[in-house]
């Protein structure tokens, strides 16, 4: 055996020997998130929607300063709403929740059941997106040129009935914002669609240190309704894809469907370009499966809601209060340090329990700096440290380093700097890694994505950018291989060579990848 | 005509006159929010959802300072949750929002259909409070008393069917949160009820300078399964009482029949004490009502989404350069500074437009303070300000101020704290005035409401705390009346002299009122 094999590992599954069930545990050990009875809805622990309550802050912080104002509006949608928006309700495939009923009336059994005679005259729909509501709503507050742009964005819950739900990755019940614009004109709107997209990159490769490809969709992938659909995609581990955000730009279709009428300058009536945009509860999922190593979680410091846990070995002895103290004033000590020009988030564990189970939960929680401080560490102005991204030493065992208290002090924020750097330029080059290159034929794709290969990465290709039946063909190819096309990012410039599908001269290049 | 009638205010209706339409203009006019369409659900537009965000961001700290945790719990409780919670339920009339189907389909003239093929095998529940969901989650996660207190808080949408709505009062949808926790005993369940308690009097004391009575709810007001239900209660300025939030210590009754147990540290097994406490969207009808005026909202500076909007007065010619340059300068110059320990909140308002226009728009939207700034203001260093909450000389003229630049941004932290102070004095000056004392007999009681009194206040009378039989007959004789029992003050002493409804000594204090 040698010192690597050594390392007995905090979870029971690894990344390698089954990533679907080393996901699942992670969520499960991390206590992120689990199931609650109800078909397709999780619960969001604490650690988890700590973490969606960083997102939201930073993101919301983004959202306002690009002058974006949210509202509020309604979870139920009238049927009558998607009735008229017919190819948009089309693409949510019309696996959404209806509301019939609103009563319910004892079935004479002990049991309840919905009152017939309190049955709706029109069904509602519990909202799978706010799209048709909150145009209805611009329809009514846009009269003039004077009211462009109309920018509004929205945090809430939404529902897309679903048969295989993941946890954070495909749920009945999902946490997104959702913002809403309208524009005077295509040039507007375009670069506002633009602006959302290149918000989500910083904030995905910024605060979550998970390096995205950003592109636009091919036509197939399109939102229902969008003139072009842009996304960020993240490489998992595993080597899939993630679709974490979205971008639509709308045109004037969705406009003209909600009646999104201005009067221009010259006093004529136009027609709104119109944009929407996303981010959910997803991007946990992706940070899980960016991040997550065969330890548990490993939350970049941007995000953790706790940055450093400081653990005291209690003895349940007089010797506890010094240890106490010592702890509460190194805690002091950091909340007085920024990093990412917010205040330290410092967590004293106090809670009764063994150190080192203690110790482990917290590991696998992900968070970026543990401290084991022992009466010993306290009497000598001492703290033992570890970072959760340097876990283990070579001898298989656990990294903890010794330091002067002071020391450690003076050094965390730029620690936590540091380890927001190290997660990002590790995903970045096991990403940079796994995107292959060459591949000039349909048979070397197929083989590429071969059964055997576990984590094949995505593959760049050119392509001569197929519409229509020729694009169906291509798509139909692809999913025989259960490959889909991902992106093409914005600035590749355009390849050399043919197209691997039609065999006509390559016009862009397209990432294709297996995906969640 | 005096010269106070001469006065044109800003609205078209004045409390007085006619204080339900009253309210539903400055709803309307300071672009709070609106209906939506759907029945009872209400769009919250950016001026109401920025005081929610306000509220909900002082609040969270509040919480997450009593360490509390936040989680996420699903929108959909399975009916069989609420069968087994029979006496949950019958305190929430069974008005709910139903789901029977999770899919729609062509009804094949156009319109869309619940799919019958896609009926749910049991019908979901639209939360009307998390209880019952939060209660089998604690049963899973508390084993031990190690795990004790479990504070867990919940920010969410909730859906209780609505025959009446008015806006932020009573809505079919609404926001809140909602407070849920476990502990070993009833002294530290209860210590946790009233710490609730009393951090819903402090807010609404402190961030929306709104007065409130903290005080035990009588028996027939209390949350179904309560052991003791407590509110705070603030009068609004037509008389009324609102209750705008609750506390609730629910025994173990509620453990008991969600299993929450705990094996103590003698290795016994225990039912946990819970508790759980809200408030909601409805904080926002209260601050209008409290604080509103004939010329709309006035928002406390605390909660204010913006706290100064700084208007230029553009001509759209060659002075608007330097003129918006002077703003921008005085904009950053007062964002350096702090009020209630923040940033300020400053806007300034570039959009095109009528200068008065603009500044009666965010009269009526109550922010606290306004700057007129035209070109000559610009020149020779000056400001016109305006204090919202002083917005008339005796005169009838607007009260603006001239003032030097620097003196003004010098005050402005000092100003708004004053504002916060002056209008909580005012609130609670009205308050006083309109509680009556002395009344002695039921007849009296009926006098001091008979109709023609429009905003008659509220009655402190000394009772004998009735219960069960008695107490029906005394809420049914107030019930004639259209008075409620809004609660026991805590404190407030053993008053002297005998209960107006049983003749019995009086052994506590309450207050009678109209209520929303």
């Amino acid at each position: 055996m040698n010192q690597k094999t050594a390392i007995r590992h905090a979870l029971s599954v690894t990344r390698e020997a089954d990533f679907a069930a080393w996901y699942q545990e992670v969520i499960a050990e991390a206590e992120m998130a689990e199931e609650s009875g109800v078909r397709g809805c999780m619960v969001i622990k604490p650690w988890g929607y700590g973490i969606w309550e960083r997102i939201q802050t930073l993101m919301d912080a983004q959202i306002k300063a690009a002058g974006v104002d949210n509202c509020y509006f309604p979870l139920f949608i009238p049927l009558s709403f998607f009735a008229k928006e017919a190819e948009h309700v089309e693409g949510f495939a019309k696996e959404m929740a209806v509301v019939t009923h609103h009563r319910l009336v004892s079935d004479g059994k002990g049991g309840l059941v919905p009152d017939p005679e309190a049955k709706l005259e029109e069904p509602l729909v519990v909202r799978p997106t706010s799209e048709t509501v909150i145009g209805a709503a611009m329809a009514r507050w846009i009269q003039s040129w004077r009211d462009l742009p109309m920018l509004t964005n929205q945090w809430a819950n939404v529902v897309r009935w679903e048969m295989r739900t993941r946890m954070f990755l495909r749920t009945s019940e999902f946490l997104w914002q959702e913002g809403h614009t309208a524009h005077a004109d295509r040039a507007d709107a375009m670069e506002e669609t633009l602006r959302a997209l290149e918000m989500y990159r910083a904030f995905a490769e910024g605060p979550l240190a998970m390096p995205v490809v950003t592109g636009e969709k091919p036509e197939n992938e399109r939102f229902p309704g969008a003139v072009a659909t842009y996304s960020i995609e993240a490489m998992m581990q595993d080597g899939k894809a993630l679709q974490a955000g979205t971008s639509h730009y709308l045109g004037t279709g969705f406009a003209e469907s909600s009646g999104i009428r201005y009067q221009d300058r010259e006093g004529a009536q136009q027609y709104c370009h119109t944009t929407s945009w996303g981010v959910s509860t997803r991007l946990i999922g992706g940070l899980i499966m960016v991040h997550g190593d065969d330890d548990g979680l490993r939350v970049p410091p941007q995000v953790a809601p706790q940055q450093i846990v400081i653990l005291p070995m209690l003895r349940e002895d007089d010797g506890d209060a010094a240890l106490l103290a010592y702890c509460e004033g190194l805690k002091k000590a950091l909340l007085a340090d920024k990093a990412f020009g917010e205040p330290l988030r410092v967590l004293l564990d106090k809670r009764p329990g063994k150190a080192t189970q203690k110790r482990w939960a917290w590991v696998k929680k992900g968070v970026p700096l543990i401290l084991e401080i022992g009466g010993r560490d306290a009497a000598g102005g001492q703290v033992s440290a570890l970072r959760r991204d340097r876990l283990w030493r070579e001898d298989g065992k656990v990294a903890f380093e010794g330091l002067a208290k002071d020391d450690f002090v003076a050094r965390a924020a730029a620690q936590l700097e540091e380890i927001q750097t190290a997660l990002y330029a590790e995903a970045q080059a096991k990403r940079d890694e796994n995107i292959v290159t060459g591949i000039d034929s349909l048979d070397s794709l197929a083989a590429f994505f071969a059964e055997d290969q576990r984590y094949p990465g995505w593959v760049q290709l050119g392509w001569s950018r197929p519409t229509g039946a020729d694009l169906d063909a291509v798509v139909a190819k692809l999913k025989t291989l259960k490959l889909t096309i991902r992106n093409t990012p914005i600035g590749a410039g355009v390849p050399e060579g043919s197209c691997i599908f039609t065999g006509a001269p390559a016009v862009e290049t397209i990432y294709v990848a297996r995906s969640y």
